[in-house]
């Protein structure tokens, strides 16, 4: 299996800002977010990327991508039915090859030398199947994440088999349907934001909006778990954390997590120090 | 002495997408760098807000300034002659009334319960002279800033009679020039980029423009030497401090300095130990 084309998803309507937000990266560069995603996509060794925008984006994006401009192609989201039709649009772009697929609004912090994509695209190309990154969750969490339920998989470390996938579960949903054997009590395996794909999953999230009605929205997740009644599906516990930067205080926290894994460790733990020491 | 306008520069080469960035306040409510800079302005009862900027840079500006938007007027800076300059581009604006100047790549955190511009102009209307916000900085860190010579005001806290301003000085010139009674050993009084000034600054700045050659830039450093030797001129040292979002670490300290000091502190201090502990 080749892994060559990325698919970005950044047409959230209350998100499309995050990926220009200024962000210095773990050798001390100043940067934005995009940059910061794109450097994770190309860290997997691919070349071609595909940003779904909001109409009108593409600019501001072109030149928050700092040298990985000329990797990107964008499609704009007009008539926006959802985060599946917001992948839909790259359809073309993918073409038969199965592909990475990225949202915006999460940063990544690997805890290893490979970025977490570039984890989870060799796992991908060793199983020949799709692979979605997961993090183990508190339960007080779920209900914010598209949830995996599935066993693990024999003699492998933080790899299973996905059974099905269930968006933003309740406590209740997930205790019934989606433990997994090897979990600390309370704790499931939630949706990083971070997936490849083989194109059955664009073929079923086409059949989820052809048999929508206008109005209705198309997720990812129920393709998701009809991908697992369909072909093999693994998900993949990659070893490092995801922060979503549409949280509030995730900017402020993905850059914390950044600096104190890079070369300015010390010199961010000193101001910090410095600053809660203050009156 | 009235102040109704405010003048903010935001036309550094590599500082316009600051008053872009992300930034929640003390009350939990994001926003942008450019909203708390204004919030910080309106607080000090002032109402008309000039802004200079780069050429096409006021639509996303506009944006970024919530509902303060209508309290804005633009002023492009074409041809860019310097940090002096882009304060006179405001000159029609101010008219013949004092004004508050802030810049841009600044966000301030007061320890009171007004804003720093507010007690700024709180000082200002008391003493009816230009006077500049002023920190008392380390000597390794006074190259970087603006820096005043003068004399304690007697009986009056934290308020300097200003003698000199020198850009930038090296700690040799400051220990000649600089050292004010009362401070601490090493440590120097440096502007905080926040001033309230009489139009006589205006005059002195299109006198320095006007002598200047057409590839020199005018800062505004000199014209507020001049203006000591010129009208009574003071320093305040306001309850709070300055973060230079310019610098890669200062939107991150900025942010947690926000955050400490408002109603999201147990949150962020539970998040940021969180972080603090993991592997």
């Amino acid at each position: 299996m080749k892994i060559r084309k990325a698919v970005i998803t950044a047409a959230g309507e209350y998100h499309s800002n995050l990926p220009l937000q200024s962000v210095v990266d773990r050798d001390g560069v100043p940067g934005t977010a995009l940059r910061r995603t794109l450097d994770e996509v190309v860290d997997a060794g691919i070349d071609e990327i595909a940003i779904i925008v909001r109409p009108g984006q593409s600019a501001p994006y072109l030149s928050a991508a700092g040298s990985h401009a000329s990797r990107l192609v964008f499609f704009e989201q007009d008539n926006p039915r959802g985060y599946g039709d917001a992948i839909l649009r790259a359809n073309d772009f993918v073409g038969d090859e199965a592909f990475l697929h990225l949202v915006s609004d999460h940063l990544y912090v690997s805890r290893d030398e490979k970025s977490c994509a570039a984890q989870l695209c060799e796992v991908a190309k060793q199983h020949e199947c799709s692979v979605s990154a997961i993090q183990a969750t508190r339960e007080n969490e779920i209900i914010y994440f598209g949830t995996v339920g599935g066993t693990p998989v024999a003699q492998q470390d933080n790899l299973y088999e996905v059974a099905t996938v269930v968006e933003k579960p309740t406590p209740t949903v997930a205790e019934q349907e989606l433990v997994v054997a090897g979990q600390r009590a309370g704790y499931y395996l939630c949706l990083f934001g971070m997936h490849v794909l083989t194109p059955t999953v664009l073929k079923l999230l086409q059949k989820n909006l052809d048999s929508a009605t206008a109005d209705q929205s198309v997720d990812l997740s129920t393709s998701l778990a009809q991908l697992a009644q369909t072909e093999r599906y693994l998900a993949f516990e990659v070893d490092g954390s995801r922060h979503n930067i549409s949280y509030k205080y995730g900017l402020l926290l993905a850059q914390l997590a950044i600096s104190l894994g890079g070369i300015d460790r010390d010199l961010v733990l000193t101001e910090l120090v410095a600053l809660l020491a203050e009156k």
